[in-house]
């Protein structure tokens, strides 16, 4: 229990480092990003590992195995963070990987062990997500450097602002040949391992997923002097939508959600003459996602042609569902096993995560562990002791059976 | 047309001191008031005025009548504008009134003339509107120096930023017995005038309007773990309540409108925990106004409790319909006369105006001018240059025909 505590101990240090005073968020290549990368450096460092940071701003570290340079079997998960976040959704998958690396004598594995924290996963920042893992798996699109945060600052700035070299970013590609595999811990995010009074499960595959910026124009007025006749209210429009979302994505069995809204221009006696919003949709299966996609989308026409509006739709990110390596699957659950859970539970993932990218490069499957009342993208979110101290026996019993298959 | 032309002239100059360089807005104690206030003390002192800032910031400048020291007719309107404002909302009346005053000999009305340019009508910067003609008219509430700007600066705070002592407040305060009456021209806002071929109209009343902070408070969660039952989407009901605001409007006779609504923490992959939103409601009697207020309550609380939502309500702003005075309204008649329409149209204000403050203090009246499209609150707002020539004709008619009915 010694570990867990002191992985517990490290989320609250991660924590601490927040662009705001009251609330948790930590987004790529800011100040506290870089805070981020030393500790977990210093981590990484006193566990044994050689580390480095990539070319993307992703923190990693290294232990040989029993020559030098074997390809590599990859732990990781990402240390960046939506606003307003929990502290251990993407942080506790990196602490648990560096502590499985603690637990290793260097030279005795038929691989090399790395450590990886992603740099940009929630894509926060940027509106792009898996920005690190795309990196890594080489599948970077040139046409990202242009996209720009809040403040108008693009990615290609921020990465000079962060000491990293746009030009030197084809650098954090790993190839194939040396990698072995990726293996990810997670909390689960959601409360199926809660329902059924269980620590962990493995990952069957992860959810496609779609994302979306929406806009709806109309025409700003004086909230007094535009008769009902006359308005072209976007926000009466848009939140029509946001309704339909709902409605649709039950019906069709997928998960649809709008995060983000916002009226402009956004004074109390304006009406609104534009709406900017999101969509994320995700499923087990594509095609069920973007069957209830169309249906969105002719909603979206709809209203606009009944409101006298016009409807926008940029799609800034696409994951579609990725299947977990059998191989390394049965590794997950030999750790799960390990932990006295005879029957590890198997299910799919409804949130995205790195391993997304990086199936680009090499085969991925992944851990979960249970987390209270499902929460998560929330400061509620929280694990106990005795579940992170099972999935590290796990994750440990998992890299070595993953050894175990290439010693045959 | 030399001094319509001039009009438009200043219109232009005050629209270009804005806080943002792409759109026009200028808030209540911001660096471009100030700037404002000096450019309008400078047409000011040219037209004859003397000059001060009052207490509360408003700009004011004076013409002696036959006596030194006479009560006077004020004219006015404000220099504050919404967010991507048009440049005649409230400006106009101003520039109109500078002019009336700059063709008035000095020391020949049975009354004194001021002209007043109000620092806040919109209530863009701290919520709540008619600051500065709530100040002058002695409605003043000391619960409002704590009101916070989006950046958190109270009241208190910036009027000492600039350069004002809250302490002296209670010195832009006009006694009753100084003052003759307030009128004020103003676009119309709405499109009766255009739809009726008319420059000019009287106003009879000016609508009764509430103004409230809404908060549907939900739980934040991440958008892929979450299934639907477990969810408490603030968004999802906010939303809902923003359709029912338009039908319950509609049905009720009355003006509701959402200008503002901003989702938190807005991330894309995050169910929004609270939304905050606004609600404006006006209608030329009170009693209907208040009739769909109490359904648009009860519908919130039936979406909240459907959907294990918080619903919160505060009323930021409220004033009950105002009708204008007979005697000033048959001089503004007289006005409209004087330029060749027989019979002036006459109707309510669907907007409210600084004259719902100046009545607490003194008999009110106004003069509507058309402006096209009905559009306003948006940078379309446009205005003729041969329209603003018989407003400012009918304009100074009416000063005199009030002079005529204090000569009798």
């Amino acid at each position: 229990m010694h570990d867990a505590q002191l992985i517990l101990d490290r989320c609250d240090e991660l924590a601490a480092l927040s662009s705001h005073a009251d609330y948790l968020e930590r987004v790529h290549l800011s100040p506290q990003h870089r805070a981020a990368n030393d500790l977990v450096a210093q981590w990484m460092t006193e566990a044994g590992l050689s580390t480095w940071q990539d070319a993307a701003g992703n923190q990693c570290g290294r232990i040989e195995g029993r020559e030098d340079g074997l390809p590599a079997l990859l732990l990781g998960s990402h240390i960046d963070t939506v606003p307003d976040a929990g502290r251990f959704d993407g942080m506790l998958g990196v602490l648990l990987a560096i502590q499985v690396a603690s637990r290793v004598e260097p030279g005795t594995l038929p691989f090399a062990l790395e450590v990886v924290a992603f740099s940009d996963e929630e894509g926060t920042r940027f509106g792009t997500a898996l920005l690190g893992s795309r990196a890594l798996a080489g599948t970077w699109d040139d046409e990202w450097w242009s996209l720009t945060d809040k403040d108008g600052i693009s990615l290609f700035e921020a990465f000079q602002d962060f000491g990293l070299d746009p030009a030197r970013l084809p650098g954090a590609f790993r190839r194939p040949e040396t990698l072995v595999g990726y293996l990810e811990a997670h909390i689960e995010q959601g409360p199926i391992l809660e329902d059924a009074d269980r620590r962990l499960a493995v990952v069957t595959s992860i959810a496609g997923a779609r994302r979306f910026a929406l806009t709806m124009h109309g025409k700003a007025g004086h909230a007094g002097g535009s008769p009902y006749d006359r308005r072209r209210d976007a926000l009466v429009g848009a939140s029509e939508l946001v309704v339909e979302v709902e409605r649709l994505s039950k019906q069709g069995g997928v998960v649809g959600t709008v995060g983000k809204l916002e009226a402009f221009p956004g004074g109390v006696n304006v009406i609104p003459g534009r709406v900017e919003f999101s969509l994320d949709l995700r499923a087990e299966f594509d095609d069920d996602r973007d069957a209830v996609l169309a249906q969105i989308h002719a909603a979206a026409l709809e209203i606009a042609a009944r409101r006298g509006l016009e409807f926008e739709q940029h799609e800034i990110y696409r994951a579609d569902a990725v299947v977990c390596d059998l191989d390394l699957r049965s590794a997950i659950e030999a750790g799960i096993r390990a932990t006295g859970d005879e029957s590890p539970l198997a299910f799919w993932s409804r949130a995205g995560h790195d391993g997304m990218a990086v199936v680009a490069a090499t085969p991925i499957a992944m851990l979960f562990l249970r987390c209270a009342g499902g929460v998560s993208h929330h400061p509620d979110e929280a694990v106990t002791k005795a579940d992170v101290a099972a999935a590290l026996e796990a994750f440990e019993a998992a890299v070595r059976a993953v050894a175990d298959q290439h010693a045959l």
